[in-house]
């Protein structure tokens, strides 16, 4: 609910799983002072890959953030470990991107106000100019762009110094050649249980199939359209009372909370990806 | 949990929608002195048509079966119904069809035992032998057929006068000739969350593409494979952490909870299937 | 999703069952012209009571609307029924009452804007101030009132011919005196699965009892306090990680849904009250 | 699925949280040749205590066992640990005690001969006869008491060296002297979303209050009923339509998935207890 103490660091490996990795790190850590809170790790034991995040307390660091780093680089060094560190102090900058639906937008906005998401967040993107009204309400600033000038869009993100995309159902396809500059970085809502119903009007298509749950889905972007590694799902039932608009009223809850449920663990630094899935840490 | 009593009668009907028809089924049925207990309806406005399940009391009828039954037919020439009159003292008759997991046998027979399913099960038909001696220990008759022989198969439902088949966990796709004469009358229970990982191994393509919940579904059978009306769906949470051995291991608990709801409700006359769909009426 | 139709009506009625309730009703409608389009009953057997819920079309009425409600009103006095019918040309009129919790203010004046509440929402009342600024965001009066002083709480709900009053985390308790003037028109969110802690601060009781999910209530308020008539109830996963004010956060989605759906299903007159529990119509 | 390799070995530990607790046990563990599998940590900050699991691999030990539990002892020892081992050859010995009710003995025993619980099922006790034929039909021993006869009851765990003691709808209530002797070793399933419905005859109990979700509660057992530390919960929908017998029905799937699951984590040493609560490590 509060900000992220700064005197915390989150540190997120993966690599293939050898003897010894646990210990080399938690020794690593202890060596410098750094007090360990929280660490989960999973191994798969299929993909022989091994991944672990680990939050520690900075404050009775007896070396300094730099040779910390610096140790922690040889570690990674001789297990062939993919690693990253978010320092705590360092809140990560967001931009969110929208078209016509304001519910999402209004959702993160509203959570974000509440201290439920530990981000800046920079700026709201659209190629539209009908929800501004709502960023300017959170005071943040809003830009528009027309549909598929990329060049601009991603003009906006540099000039706000974003890390992170979130599509708040965002209506327009995104080129591979811009999803390349941002792996696993771009967070989607789509509003089905993938990978049922991929691709356009998928409450129109649950409808007609005659399903008895309808479901939202969070995933990483990548360049296969709804393809991409999923971060959470859920579901709500229906019936065949349901209209097509009461699945999409339904749906709207749905996508909303997991939306920001799968933001909130990517701010947390808790998602890896690997072979297309994800692994949440605790 | 008892058995539906004698005096009772479920009346279903579907028709195109207009007006006047509840008050003139609710007035014949109170003319001859049936006395309705529920009565639960629905109308598709877009598909302009009108479904009504009337559950009713013959205890004190004025007349008997055969005139209500003929009073029912003139109403519903008039107004062009599809119905079906089931009668309290008329249990169905089951068959359910197996192959090698019993998980679903055992579910459904545990739960005949205790009054939950209201019907008579008469035969087990299995592709293997394997499954006979839990037929055995609950006093039902087994019967083997070689695969394909759907001959043999048609002879033993003859034999047991069925009027339902519940597949349970039966690995062998039937005809469409032999489908097309059990129209809404065979279910299903299918392993994932359809339309999601229709056909073959859904359990290890759900793992591999990594999704956060995994399915259920019964469904009515048709001649296209896994296509047919859904009557009921459930899901469970998985996370990166379940083997596709954890995933059947939670799939099992919803496969028996899914497809006995869907047994339960079919033999209580509670679904009509219009346009690939079901209606599951209260 | 639109306003309800001003050409259809709603009857909701409630008796001892007898026979011939359902066909006088639907012959008493039929025979004004009125179609009906949705009809939900229940018998609670062990109590003899019958409930129904008619929704019809008036725009083929070869009377009136006085005849017809003299005629449902013959009906009614000759079965002993309790009923109330709303004309769909009158919306309900809410008060939304807070005090400093924004998140179910925030969420009912959204979906209101959206569409999804049937309903004038005719005033926000708070005890505090500091909800002011959201209800002018949305065009929506506000007053204040001293804690307790329930006769300027009264005052305003005449002023504004308010029919429902919305709890929407109002921390303040309504006196016998003042809900015995609303009876089955105050409902209030409560942040537990009743009856599970009742009474105050049921995240931090919840907390200290190790559940492994908290929920939300939505109830009629009644002069005992948590013990009123439960229109809906949901509830969502926590564990030993979650600290308090994680159940708060994952409380909020929670109270916000639930809250919504039994305003919605009271503002569609589905709900029912006897023997202090709720029977809620399709 | 299958049996837990007799390579494996599982240590579960708790303490006051200090600094260099994840090192020296990773370390410790490291350098006797042990490969950490899994680790689950947990850190309650407000209690200022340290739970950990850690699974290991003891296949290329450079030591042995006694060393290895030699080196244990002296860290935990240094920390103020509380900690067991649990190796990977010694299976848990259950003992299931039943009375009337039979559906979570079957689905016990079910799973068991599944492979979902890896365990010796070593007797099964009752105050009745009447599910004798059903141990039986499992191969099981099965052992009757009078009721109240807990010295009896002793003398079967005794005889069967069992280690952990399942009340499968056991309708006793064991004496204080009694559950000293089984602390966090005795597993009860309730047939309510505790702690509502405390006691006896929460369905019944749930059907006057009107809930719409019944629940089911898995617990360690402690001298004060109903109230010992939580291990699983979880919850069904239910309406006005559902009678008593319709919650009883409802009810029994979740006590047979909510046991189940609170026996599978306990038998895989994930569960730890304090302050009347649990924490269940991943």
């Amino acid at each position: 609910m509060t900000n992220p103490p700064a005197h915390l660091a989150t540190l997120l490996v993966s690599c293939p799983d050898r003897k010894g990795l646990v210990a080399s790190l938690a020794q690593t850590l202890y060596g410098h002072g750094a007090n360990i809170l929280d660490a989960d790790q999973h191994t798969d034991l299929l993909a022989g890959m091994f991944f672990q995040r680990i939050r520690f307390d900075l404050s009775s660091l007896t070396t300094d953030r730099v040779a910390l780093e610096a140790a922690i680089r040889e570690v990674a060094g001789r297990f062939g470990m993919s690693w990253r560190l978010a320092w705590g102090h360092e809140r990560k900058r967001v931009a969110i991107l929208v078209s016509r639906y304001d519910h999402c937008l209004y959702d993160l906005l509203l959570r974000h106000r509440a201290g439920e998401l530990d981000c800046d967040v920079a700026v709201v993107l659209s190629n539209h100019g009908e929800l501004a009204p709502i960023a300017a309400q959170f005071g943040i600033p809003f830009q528009q762009h027309r549909a598929k000038d990329e060049a601009t869009i991603q003009a906006h993100l540099d000039d706000a110094r974003v890390d992170t995309i979130v599509l708040a159902r965002y209506m327009q396809i995104l080129s591979p050649a811009f999803v390349a500059r941002w792996p696993a970085r771009i967070i989607n809502i789509h509003h089905s249980f993938l990978p049922a119903f991929m691709g356009a009007d998928p409450y129109r298509r649950a409808y007609e199939r005659g399903v008895k749950l309808v479901g939202a889905t969070a995933h990483y972007v990548t360049d296969e359209l709804d393809e991409g590694p999923i971060i959470e799902q859920a579901v709500v039932r229906c019936t065949h009372r349901d209209t097509i608009d009461d699945l999409v009223r339904k749906g709207r809850d749905l996508e909303k909370v997991v939306l920001a449920q799968a933001v909130r663990w990517h701010l947390q630094d808790r998602v890896l990806v690997y072979a297309g899935k994800t692994v949440v840490l605790e």
